[in-house]
């Protein structure tokens, strides 16, 4: 029994990990598809979604057996009641990678800008993808020295959200109004999943030192732009 | 013993409820302060936002405790593993209610648009507060016909959105890049209150009946309209 539940926890990880992988993949090629418009690629990122969903449903699925069959507690009932909590912020991280990927395939065969603009918009798709494979590394070895590192870049993402913005707002900066909506949405996805990555950052803290700074608030840049 | 676990479970119950009501309520004035500008009323639903946050971390950590403590089992179980998923989708209700709250604040002493943008955006914000009501009617009466009801109903909303890109994207109608930012901003934030409504309401008809329908996805509009 003992034994059962261990290896039922393992797989849980397990599990927990691949999904991180597959959310840190759909950005790495969403922002690769952005690039060079590609549009083979931008498909591959919307056609992996339903793996991604899989994949939560499936943590989702283990957790609730293990809870109903093994009453976990202390250290592993953190660990259960986590997974379900990052396999829901995982799998909108892929939600936001496929949008991004949306917007590549529906500016084929152009790019979603051009100049200053589309540069701004990959270094940011870049930054974004980055900070997804740090995710992936930190769900999978639990070293909280990346978790550390995700929370200190995300102001990388939303220096890059706030340049976007003074883009957009400036009515000499010539931009078709396709590219206004475009920059405004791949701004907001990609700072987003930048915010996501912080709270699975902090789960994981939580996750593996039982300290809770879950619910502090994940530093975004609504107020500041929109108010 | 046993009292007291129902005690504690109809505690968790009623939280709930109190979020889903507070999510509602926040959408309700930030669609009226959109409206007439009212700077008061969009500062309000900012300030009560930390309530909301609050709310949430209590049913979290209620939910955790009656885990440890309890183990609930059958439809227990399925009611408190509901209640923290329910919490978090919430949360995030009340959070996009504060961001159209910052638009409002943004562009006080005006309105955030004028004219037909200006009817339409406070159309979609009604309909946005009319939904979080039904969500808040839906979680403290469990009366599914409401589930039923908000899923139907997601198509009103969608279809704002369309007419929202539609006139955005048409270089012909006149609008400063700050009112396009918005449009696109605000028409993003009430789709989403809308999506969410409907996982809750997919949610509670888990919660209520145990047959999961929670990982269909939602009819988002983003492939329709970015791709």
């Amino acid at each position: 029994m003992r034994h059962e539940f261990r290896k039922e926890m393992s797989l849980l990880e397990d599990t927990l990990a691949m999904l991180a992988k597959q959310a840190a993949t759909a950005m790495e090629r969403a922002a690769a598809s952005l690039k060079d418009a590609n549009l083979a690629l931008a498909e591959s990122v919307i056609d992996a979604d339903h793996q991604i969903d899989f994949l939560e449903q499936n943590v989702d699925e283990m957790a609730v057996s293990l809870l109903a069959r093994q009453a976990p507690v202390a250290g592993d009932l953190r660990t259960v009641v986590s997974a379900m909590r990052l396999a829901a912020t995982l799998e909108r991280m892929g939600d936001l990678a496929r949008h991004v990927a949306y917007i590549a395939r529906g500016r084929f065969p152009q790019t979603a800008a051009e100049g200053p603009t589309y540069e701004l918009l990959i270094s940011m798709a870049d930054e974004a993808a980055s900070v997804g494979k740090m995710v992936a590394k930190l769900v999978e070895t639990q070293d909280l020295s990346l978790a550390r590192e995700i929370e200190e870049n995300d102001e990388i993402l939303d220096n890059f959200h706030r340049r976007s913005f003074e883009i957009v707002l400036d009515e000499n900066h010539p931009l078709t109004r396709q590219e206004v909506v475009d920059v405004v949405l791949l701004g907001r996805f990609l700072e987003r999943y930048g915010d996501h990555a912080v709270s699975v950052a902090r789960r994981m803290v939580f996750l593996v030192t039982g300290l809770n700074t879950e619910h502090e608030s994940v530093p975004g840049t609504e107020e500041e732009m929109l108010g």
